[in-house]
């Protein structure tokens, strides 16, 4: 169906365009599609790029597999209502009362081979260009409402002058725009529904107008009674909130990188030490150790907040503490595969077989962007080692161009000489894993997310060797 | 009375010494000697440069002020009941069953004007010499309690080998020593006692034989049922633990240090980001902005345990996230009289006349140990300005020899340049402080804590200007 077809068929509906089909696009589209509360017609749009996406979405086939049964209910609703298209026409802009931004937008990080992340960058053009694309194609009085993690800063010094530019271009008027800022909380996982329908948001408009607009549509398609909305006083501050909650993680996973080591050197549990000071509250929200940061968040937004303080609000200094965090994070990996050579006494890895279990950075979900499985998994590869992967929720590893297995049964029916927990997802919590990986014999195994108990550990050390991230006990 | 008098009227029962009679210790004290559940008999030693509060404790005059009422009565128990005394007799240590020690263990910085660390150092010998005299004195069964944070790895690597060693000495048997660490949440202030009494406790020994020694003990003065304790495999977790979780509370602190210049800059509010994103269980504990760090824990803790990890562990990275949280929360002070200078325009500082509302580093407390307005108030001085200082619970200032105002009307009634609220006292949140200070002309007003609220900002701004730490908005 193309674009003026599906147009003819809903007419006299009010017209959300969502402006980029990825991890959160694709799935805020249906949220906003299957809305109780308003009767939505909505397009997403992508680039030309993206035609595999667009043509699945159109042709029965959601682009995101995910563990959330309530994606695909949502998907076969709106196929049923016949109010969701996909599209890379622009022109769809025109149409739209409202459009939602949730596009890409990038850090460039100069690392070295071991995770130094030695300089960065943030080039704005490709969000500019998208926002432009918007400019040339809208209607003077749509609600542009940016969802895309920004630089704080970005919807008054870029957004607003982007748009009105290409308004008074057209001849229209720039007066009547209104460009309000939400920032998504998106979990891809078992709850990736809830966690845009059924979540607090914090939002903002550029004026008085923009955010109460901005509240208007979001009442419409998220469950604000039971999760009210705040209101924050300018889109700086709403940008500066996501940017900094995300820092906050992102540190907060660093302090437990760095401490994991430390557990290790004095041979103490760090899993331990951290579940007896939990009981505080003031600390409730310690991080358990890990293999490090992954997704498209947590690796960046630091570094995004920090470029906008110096670029949009010509500071002197870098947000060091929260540059650090990413740093220690990107970092973290690398120590992980330092520390199965060394705990394992392997003086080479060449030709060693190893099986990744895991290769999403999150427990549960097919996520791999950004994964902190990959540059683990790229020493190996540089040490000449032999890698296969398992993963429930990856068929196709994008970033590394790899196929991944499905069937853990007959990985485990083979030989390795280490077998390393990468993603914490469940099916490796299963007793007849363990038991599994027990009767193997001169296999060593590496958690690294602490996903062995210790019966399990007891079980597996039997016949082979366990070592654990951040447990320097055993 | 004399050790020997004491001992003789109080025969028969359990002596426990507490070695290091400060803000801890002091306390501890008097929580031993009114424990319901065992009638033990209090030794409190300290050194001979001490002997002004060991003669107060004998002569009915307890050496800590506190809003907490508890301590006055417990104090006052302890008296009726007669089974505490202070002493700097070391002879103390040989009758007692019990050693708690509740001694500093210091960190030296070496910073420059401006806080910058440029190294810190830790010196073991202040406190060896203090646990050598343990062991010069002590029975061979005795259980010593540490309870002074230490570098990870002391019990085993510094308490155990000098008590041996001197037990050895004196042909003793070494072997039945016990050890045990366990460290205090000591809060000063309205629940001074409570936090000793009244909340969670991790602690672990040498040994199984002194970790059970040790809960047995604690469970006798502690309220172990509403609040269970953990015990941890061995005193390197316990001592890990306790740097660890100040090292997490300092490191987040500096984060909203970090940032709240960020929200200067971006002109937001950060009190209201930080309310915003509260709302999220996983960061309810973010922290507002403030002068900065004060205390004897926070101020050091992560330097104590970035020390031990490459001396007592040999290990080559420090703890570099923790090690910034200091140097941050350091800087922080220095920071808040730049930004006074800045946002009152103020090209000179001499003899302008500033009122500081709070010395003590933590509300409602008269505790101003490494008070972070001690820098501020310096930087004040250097640049010749005329300060003169409140606070409700500090009469002389001790660090920088200085007497300290009790009467806030007086001080009300003088003509000031500018007014810090540099404490968050209850005493200064009263309207009637705001309205009178909102009644003075040409008077500048930093809040440095968030403590003024809309209402006190808008009254407060009809005649002068306010500015607070971490609003870029007002």
């Amino acid at each position: 169906m193309d674009l003026a077809e599906f147009l003819n068929k809903n007419n006299n509906k009010e017209i959300v365009v969502v402006q980029g089909l990825g991890f959160v696009g694709a799935v805020m589209s249906l949220v906003v599609s299957n809305s109780k509360k308003k009767d939505y017609v909505v397009i997403g749009v992508d680039r030309k790029e993206s035609i595999e996406i667009i043509r699945n979405i159109n042709n029965g086939i959601f682009p995101i597999k995910s563990s959330d049964p309530k994606i695909e209910e949502y998907y076969q609703n709106s196929i049923k209502k016949g109010n969701l298209l996909a599209t890379y026409d622009v022109s769809a802009y025109s149409y739209a009362s409202v459009i939602i931004v949730d596009i890409n937008l990038d850090v460039q990080k100069n690392s070295d081979s071991k995770g130094n992340l030695n300089s960065f960058n943030v080039d704005l053009n490709p969000f500019k260009n998208a926002i432009r694309t918007i400019g040339q194609n809208c209607k003077e009085d749509v609600l542009i409402l940016v969802e895309t993690t920004v630089p704080p800063g970005t919807c008054m010094k870029v957004v607003k002058p982007i748009i009105e530019d290409e308004l008074t271009k057209r001849q229209l008027s720039s007066d009547k725009i209104k460009i309000g800022h939400s920032y998504e909380r998106v979990m891809p996982g078992p709850e990736y529904i809830n966690s845009i329908k059924n979540f607090y948001r914090v939002y903002s408009g550029i004026d008085e107008n923009s955010a109460v607009e901005t509240e208007r549509f979001l009442k419409t398609i998220i469950s604000t009674k039971e999760y009210p909305l705040t209101r924050l006083v300018n889109t700086n501050a709403t940008e500066m909130a996501k940017v900094l909650e995300n820092s906050y993680r992102a540190m907060n996973i660093a302090f437990a990188v760095e401490w994991s080591r430390y557990a290790e050197e004095a041979g103490v549990n760090l899993y331990e030490i951290v579940n007896a000071i939990r009981m505080r509250p003031t600390h409730s929200n310690l991080m358990y150790p890990g293999i490090g940061v992954g997704g498209y968040c947590l690796t960046k937004d630091p570094l995004l907040a920090s470029w906008a303080k110096i670029n949009h609000f010509d500071s002197k200094d870098s947000l060091e503490q929260s540059e650090k965090g990413v740093k220690i994070n990107d970092k973290m990996p690398h120590y992980a595969f330092e520390f199965m050579k060394r705990v394992f006494v392997l003086d080479s890895m060449v030709n060693k077989k190893i099986l990744l279990l895991g290769v999403s950075y999150r427990s549960d979900v097919g996520d791999t962007r950004y994964s902190p499985v990959e540059p683990f998994y790229l020493n190996c590869i540089d040490n000449k080692a032999i890698v296969e992967i398992h993963d429930p929720y990856v068929q196709h590893w994008e970033e590394v161009n790899m196929m991944v297995s499905q069937d853990l049964n007959e990985k485990l029916n083979m030989s390795w000489d280490i077998i390393v927990f990468s993603t914490a997802h469940s099916e490796y919590k299963n007793p007849k894993v363990i038991l599994k990986i027990s009767r193997m014999s001169n296999v060593n195994v590496l958690d690294t997310l602490g996903i062995l108990n210790e019966k399990d550990i007891l079980e597996l050390n039997k016949n082979n060797k366990v070592k654990v991230l951040g447990r320097g006990d055993i």
